[in-house]
């Protein structure tokens, strides 16, 4: 998985300040995740290929976190995409986009499907063989969902030399693979822990902004790889957090050290704070392994 | 009358390349010309008193040249402004805006003014005593206006040595600076060209994008002394202006040289050329006096 912020900011854009929006690399899938004013520059400039984008998750229908999207769709016509494009986000989204194509006479070559959303229950939007995407109900002004993204168990590892030696005929190297006890060439059990190695742990993105401190959600979050929550606000504003239904970097950082997740990732920051590493370090005084979003920087989970 | 121009290329932004914005300075008037997606991180980028801005024309529907209004209008929206705003622009414009303010909830708390139009004759959409703002109709895809930015005539200068010999009261200057004969002490009529010189001449500027070749609008535009019109193609390319409803500078520029235009300023340049140079050599067969539109470049009219 690796995860690249083309904006992190809150609120307005600015030259220097890009909107909320990410791009999730993970098993081949390219997922695109919010998609705030200037997203499409933002992809252009951190070198994303346009065609890679068949699914776009959108959290909210703040401006923030959308107003990118029919520019990008209206972008993927120009440049005569004919794949798909699967659009998940709160009800409403389909008109807005629908509206603005309407008006320009600009109608897409391609496939555009609209999933919207309405539901205050986590609910599995996407889901193959190597990873599914589950929505993440958040509490914020208007409704809002995170997203969580997890990818599904991996294969275990053969064990070359234990498989040879157990004389275990090749065409049952994939079904080891996926876990099964198989017979070999003298029709003798082999168990499949003697002939393979544990795989590679699967892993885990949990999106979640934006939204105020929600305690509900640390459940479906629990232990995740590596959890991004929104930090509008340091805790010297927190009563902010409440009017405007944003978090702390601290009520963050406590949401990270209840669900047990790796690593935090602070972002959706206040355009009011200077240095970002104020919010570092009032997250850790809760949490220790603290990142901090940037814009056009790329994280390996 | 200043001329800012915020973004001049045609159809998807890219970082260095902005959809079509542009600020007219005025006799205290700011007006917003267009509005692609990213105009507000220009505005910012030009250094513009967002709060200057309280007229907006948009000349049509399609993405580059009206995505980035909604998100001005969120931006105003935060910065808490107060002021009223009137934004031109075809019918649908309106619905598009409060659709996406009402899906986001979040209503402004200026006035919004819609001045939805779908004449096809010119239409006067702003008249005060320094400056009237008309439609042109220009002919694109879909429904298109250009706009005629006038000056109202300037006031006579008073010739302050023959109006003292002439003894007249300095209770008529006003009233001769208008253009009056008046009567002096004596009781004598006093011609207004004896005390007066000529005013400076009122500029006037049309903004015409997008549209193909459409002489039409010659006697509208008659004289003015700044014609923005798009360029999007050179000659070699003319096919695609039947296809795609747009111009090539040689075309832009014979309707400067018809009209009699002091000066040409071409945009909308198409993404595939390299040197827009080649833009300004072509319109110099046909009319000398060519200028190059570029994002971030100011024009004293």
């Amino acid at each position: 998985m690796k995860l690249t912020i083309l904006g992190c900011h809150s609120a307005t854009p600015r030259w220097d300040a890009h909107p909320t929006a990410q791009v999730l690399e993970v098993k081949g899938h390219l997922f695109l995740i919010d998609c705030g004013e200037g997203t499409q520059v933002q992809l252009r400039r951190c070198k994303v290929k346009f065609a890679r984008i068949k699914h776009i998750f959108i959290s909210h229908l703040h401006g923030d976190h959308f107003f990118g999207l029919i520019g990008l769709i209206s972008t993927f016509r120009l440049l005569g995409r004919d794949a798909d494009l699967h659009v998940y986000g709160p009800k409403g989204i389909k008109e807005a986009i629908v509206l603005q194509l309407k008006l320009g006479k600009s109608w897409t070559n391609f496939s555009l499907f609209f999933h919207e959303l309405d539901s205050k229950e986590p609910q599995l939007l996407f889901d193959d063989d190597k990873v599914s995407v589950t929505t993440i109900p958040l509490k914020h002004r208007i409704y809002t969902n995170g997203f969580l993204f997890r990818e599904k168990p991996n294969e275990r590892k053969l064990d070359i030399n234990a498989v040879r030696e157990a004389n275990v005929s090749m065409t049952y190297y994939n079904k080891i693979k996926q876990g099964h006890d198989v017979l070999n060439e003298a029709g003798r059990l082999i168990k499949n822990e003697a002939v393979t190695f544990n795989p590679e742990p699967s892993k885990s993105y949990a999106f979640c902004s934006d939204t105020m401190y929600a305690p509900e959600i640390i459940p479906q979050i629990k232990n995740v790889t590596l959890l991004y929550h929104e930090a509008t606000f340091l805790e010297e504003h927190a009563h902010l957090c409440e009017l405007t239904m944003h978090s702390t970097a601290k009520q963050a950082a406590s949401i990270a050290s209840e669900a047990s997740v790796k690593t935090l990732l602070l972002g959706h920051y206040s355009g009011r704070y200077g240095n970002y590493e104020f919010f570092r370090r009032e997250a850790q005084t809760v949490f220790e392994n603290v990142a901090l979003a940037e814009d056009g920087k790329s994280f390996d989970i």
